[in-house]
Formats: structure tokens, C-alpha cells, sequence
């Protein structure tokens, strides 16, 4: 069956399956690193294999302005285009045209907007969403949402209706058998229009839910409660899939609460702002304190850059500007989500997840709220 | 015997040889990318190895000032700093001085230079190039030159002059024997300056001899006649590198005058201003036509670049400012000039070289100048 769900064992809500796509098996919980513009920034897709990366994100906003849909498909779709033959999923545009277009115009048929490329006008609708997406031809697409601020209620019940509605118009413009399409469970932090959308959207029965309209401007605590009521309410047979995530505490904690899926820049940009993710926080290269440090980047980390370079050395690259700190950093950052995501799967195959993650987040110190969050407690 | 150098073969001119080192023998004719700040620009050194790459040149007038050769050797020396084991080369920073640094005031003892990063005060002499290139630690390190215009014979002249006593001045400061310091042959594009500059530094038996001053700005014909009546000068039991030079047709016009070895910043700076070298020519991707042209940069070519991506997705890549568009082009440029040295070495080596180099520059145009340049004729 294609786009068929193994959840392989739930250990305390947290869950370890398999995601079958037409380009491969997905091993969750997974999470995706971003290629926005058919390109995870600085970094060959030959380097994500080698790193263990499976799922890889492009965003159809982009690749719509620029190189065009048309021509993705014209030269035998995006993974050939990017040289990718694993999993791809798209976004739906949605996001990137609330967020970076220039000016834009919603009605209940789509939206307006003008191109933060070239100040061209175009419009999106759900139809126009899904054509692009199936031009691109991603393993999994996504319907076309409005995305409203979390906290104020009518802004985010007037979009969740909106949403609704072009959810059911996405369902009905899909031609391709071999994409499968995931709803986007909305409501911002209101528990109850959660409950209508997971309701709302579980009568289409998508092969898999995401939780959309978080990590936007609400807390920590906030996401972590509206993620913990919300999970609950998707099919249990189908990948629950956090969009925009992935700083490594909120990864746990999205896992914890039951999420399969996550997608972020976090890695790709933190390694071009010099930034290292450590199993300790965040290390910046900028520092002073490195330019004499003959240590690795992370200490016991196997990666290249931390088996073959000294902090010293990498921070010369910062510091002289080279490409290849890029390169560097990326790997390092992608490397260290993806151990951090495959030692997550092994923990909940064994049962021990629940220790795996206290540990980990005792001594991960994450940016701006020192005080960790307490896992959810889940009866065995 | 450290800094053996074995002619294997010489056929029209053409030599085959073995250059032992500290770090490895290098195999000739070579050419070493440049790797100006203690990287080769958007390239991993294990890349660098998949590729054949032997020898790369880094820079002392740019490690000087950041981040320190005095760093660098208290980190273990530049092998370990830039993850290298293979052999290294440096100049000796007077081309730099002399092209790059913002004022400078030269006098018979060494040279004052405004640093171009931040403008602090600096002078290099001849025993202050040496120490440096020692803290450096590569396998071959250069003598401190005066580099003056190729057509004013006053001016080259005077500054021949002063760059035969501080080639005395290097000898004596030298103190590593795990070193090998070259003499640069200076004296433009006048043939008896020259004569003069061979026999003068043939007296110090130096483990290698360079043709410096060249390709500063006089024509293909004058930079071919002063190699082809410079190289018989040099002894035949040392290796000669022609500095400065990588186009591939002057890579062939070198090889079949008697160069050894070469280094040029061309195949990476082209990459990052989106130029291919190719064997038919350079290719700009910034051209409309490859928008949606679905074939490999260059067809034929092996590299993983060529064998990946199509050039309508290399040039979106140029279009859209990735990253990882300056890492495949120069990865491609380098395996190109890499595959052509390779080649012209196994023809040396078969005794084919002069049909070799003919063929090459039949289908190669080389930019600015349409007209081949005749190989010399040389009696086998």
C-alpha cells in the first residue's frame, strides 16, 4: 500500500515507525532538513545521504518564482532537478507568501501577492498550490493554508474556517496517485479550535495530520500544551508531522508529545551565522575564546569537521569569511540532529525513551528559556 | 635523500618526474590549487584527495596577518591547521605586499605594507619571510622577491638586483632542513636578465628553481618565448615551477617548455563567478541560454558535478546565490585541471605528449587571444 503507516512501538506517547513514499521508507521520528531553493544551503545531497538524512524539505513558494514550477517539471521533476532520490516534501507556499511576499490581498479564494524576487504580482489558491506542488512532484504535499498569529482568537477562528475550506478544495484538485497529501491541523493555542480541526480534517482521511501555526511567537510552555492536547486528537495510523521545528529541545519534546515528523531551517541557518548545535546549547565560533582552542567543535562528536578540524581552525574560516565554514558547520549541525533523531528511534524501540530524554535535556542548555520543561507524563 | 627529484621521462621538451617531500612525493607535471587562507576556497580537503590533488599552495602574506603563522605553529604547524597531509607550498608574500597591501615603501632591506584587512603597519624582509614560512611549516617555501612590471627594464633592473641578494639573505636565514627552499629566476621578459638571474642562483644549488614575473601582464608570445629560453637555463635534475599560471592552455604551453609545476587561484575563483573550465573553453552560467538546458556542464567529464546536476540546475543555483554552486563549480574546475595534468603526464610518460598537447589545443579556445600558439619545436 503506498503512504502506508508502521508505527513500530509507543513508548509514553513517544512513537517509532516507518512512512513507506514512492521514493523510499521514512524511519521516524525523523527530522528534515530544509533545501528552500532545491538546495539544502551548503551541502551536496551526496553529504546528506552519507550523514543518514532520508526526508528533505523545498518550499513551493520559492521554487515558483524562481526557477518555475514548469521547468522543475520539464526536466523530470524536483528530484532529479535537485539530485535527491530520497523522500521530498513540499510545503504549500502558504507560509512564505504570509510571511515574505511584499504585500498581498486574502480573500476566501486565495491570496495575492508580489514577489520578494523581481516585485512581479501573482496569486495563490488552493488549486494553484497543489498544480505547482504536483509540477514539482514532492513524495508528500501539503494543503494550502492561512496562517493566523497564535493568540488572537478571531483572527485565528476566521482563518480556521478559511482553512477548512481550502483543505477540502485541496482534496478535490489533487490529480497524482503517487504524492500523498497531509491536512494541517490549525487553531493557534486555543485547545478547543484544535479539537474542531482535528475533527474537521480527520473526515478526509489524509495518509498523514501536521500541526501547523506553532513556533510563530508563542511560548515554549504554550506549544509544548497545545502539541500535548492536540496529538491525542489524530489517527493514531498516520504520521503526525510538527511543522517548522527543530531546535534539539523542542525535538524531544515534539517526540515526547507524540510527533513522527519535523522540518526546520534551524541547522542550515545557525551554520551560516557561525553557530554550532552541541548536545550542551548552542556555541557560537565568533567567540574570541576559540581562536586558540586546538579542541573539535563538539568533543566526542563524529563527525568530519569535528574529527578533522580544531575550533581555532574553524573559526579562522568565520573570521577570513570562507565558504567553508559553511560547509563545516552545516555538516556538523545536520549531523548532530540527525544522531540526535536516531538515537531518539533506538531509545523508543527499546523502551528506554523516557530516560533518553530526561538525560538529554538535563544537559542541554537551549537559548532564552533556561528553565526546562517537564516532560509529559504518559501512563505506560 | 629528502627533496629528491627523479626525471622519469622527458620527451619534446615535456618532463615526467617524482618529487619527494616530507609529506609525500608529488608526481609532475602538478598543478596545486591555491589554498590563499589556509583553505582552498569552497572545497574540503578529503574532496581535494578524491580528486588526485597533491600539492596546494598556501598563502604567507594573508596567514601572516590572520590568524598568525606564530597560531598556526603553536597549533601544530599548517598541515594540521588546514587538515592537509599532503605536501604544501608557500610564497613568500611579496607578491602580495607588492599587489595587495594598501601603501608600501620599498628599500634595499625589506618592505613596509599597510595591512589591506585592517591597516596596521608591517614589514617583511627576507629573514622575516623565511621565519614565517617556517612557522608555517611547509614542505616547499619560496625566496622574498622584489616583483616589478615585465616591460620596464630599468625598473626590473634594479629590483633583479635586490632580489638576488635577499635570495642570499633567505639561504642564510633558512634553519629547517624539512624544508625546501626554491630560488625564483626573475628578469621580466628580457632574455639576458634572465641568463643573468639562472646562473646567479644556480650557485645556492637550490632544491627547486621558479620563472616568477610572469603572466603580470605582457602577452601569450612573450610569456612562452621567455619560458622556452628560461627553462634550458635551470638545471635538469631540479624542478621547475612557472608561479602564478593555470589557464589550460598555458598549463599545456608550460609543460611543453619544461615546467614542473604550477598554481593559480583560476579554477577557483572562476567557479565562484560562475565559470566552468571546460576542454572546448570557459562556460559563464550566468548565460540565459542554460536555463533549461537538461545536459552536464561538460559532457563527457567525470566529475561529480557533471555526472550529477544538470546546467539548468547549476545555473539556478548561480541565479539564486547558493552556496553550493561555488562548491560543485569548484569541484569541477579542479577535477578538469586536475584530468588534463594526468593526462599530459601518462602522454609524457607514453611518449605521446607532443600529439597530446597538439589535439588539446585544437579544440580548446582559450579567452582573449583566438590564435594558437605554435608548440615549440623542440629535436627528440
Amino acid at each position: 500500500m503506498p503512504f502506508a503507516f508502521t508505527l513500530e512501538k509507543e513508548q509514553n506517547g513517544a512513537r517509532a515507525g516507518v512512512f513507506d513514499t514512492p521514493h523510499g521508507p521514512i524511519q521516524t521520528p525523523v527530522f528534515a532538513p530544509v533545501g528552500t531553493q532545491a538546495t539544502v544551503k551548503a551541502i551536496m545531497p551526496s553529504t546528506l545521504k552519507e550523514l543518514g538524512v532520508s526526508l528533505v524539505l523545498a518550499n513551493t513558494y520559492h521554487l515558483y518564482l524562481r526557477p518555475g514550477d514548469a521547468l522543475i517539471r520539464d526536466l523530470g521533476g524536483l528530484h532529479r532537478f535537485m539530485a535527491w532520490d530520497g523522500p521530498i516534501l513540499t510545503d504549500s507556499g502558504g507560509f512564505q507568501v504570509f510571511s515574505l511576499a511584499e504585500t498581498r490581498r486574502i480573500d476566501d479564494d486565495g491570496v495575492d501577492f508580489i514577489s520578494h524576487i523581481d516585485g512581479s504580482r501573482h496569486r495563490f489558491t488552493p488549486e494553484k498550490s497543489i498544480q505547482i506542488q504536483e509540477n514539482l512532484g514532492a513524495d508528500i504535499i501539503m494543503c494550502f493554508d492561512e496562517c493566523a498569529t497564535p493568540d488572537n482568537r478571531a483572527a485565528i477562528e476566521k482563518a480556521l474556517l478559511r482553512t477548512h475550506a481550502w483543505a477540502e478544495r485541496c482534496v478535490r484538485a489533487k490529480t497524482r496517485a503517487d504524492q500523498a497529501l497531509f491536512g494541517i491541523v490549525q487553531g493557534g493555542i486555543f485547545l478547543d479550535l484544535r479539537e474542531q480541526s482535528a475533527a474537521f480534517l480527520r473526515q478526509f482521511d489524509f495518509p498523514g495530520y501536521a500541526v501547523g501555526g506553532l513556533a510563530v511567537g508563542e511560548s515554549k510552555a504554550q506549544m509544548y500544551a497545545t502539541l500535548e492536547h492536540t496529538t491525542p486528537l489524530l489517527p493514531a495510523d498516520r504520521p503526525r508531522y510538527l511543522m517548522g521545528v527543530g531546535s534539539p529541545e523542542d525535538l524531544v519534546h515534539g517526540v515526547a508529545r507524540g510527533i513522527d515528523l519535523f522540518d526546520c531551517v534551524l541547522p542550515t541557518r545557525l551554520a551560516r551565522n557561525a553557530a554550532a548545535l552541541t548536545r550542551q546549547g548552542r556555541l557560537n565560533l565568533r567567540n574570541a575564546k576559540y581562536a586558540t582552542d586546538p579542541g573539535p567543535l563538539e568533543p566526542g562528536c563524529t563527525c568530519y569537521t569535528c574529527t578533522t578540524f580544531s575550533r581555532a581552525y574553524l573559526r579562522h574560516l568565520v573570521q577570513a569569511k570562507e565558504i567553508l565554514a559553511h560547509n563545516l558547520l552545516t555538516l556538523h549541525n545536520i549531523h548532530m540532529l540527525q544522531t540526535l533523531m536516531r538515537q531518539m528511534r533506538t531509545a523508543i524501540l527499546a523502551g528506554t525513551f523516557a530516560d533518553y530524554a530526561r538525560a538529554f535535556l538535563t544537559t542541554y542548555r537551549p537559548v532564552g528559556e533556561p528553565d526546562p520543561h517537564p516532560l509529559p507524563v504518559v501512563p505506560s
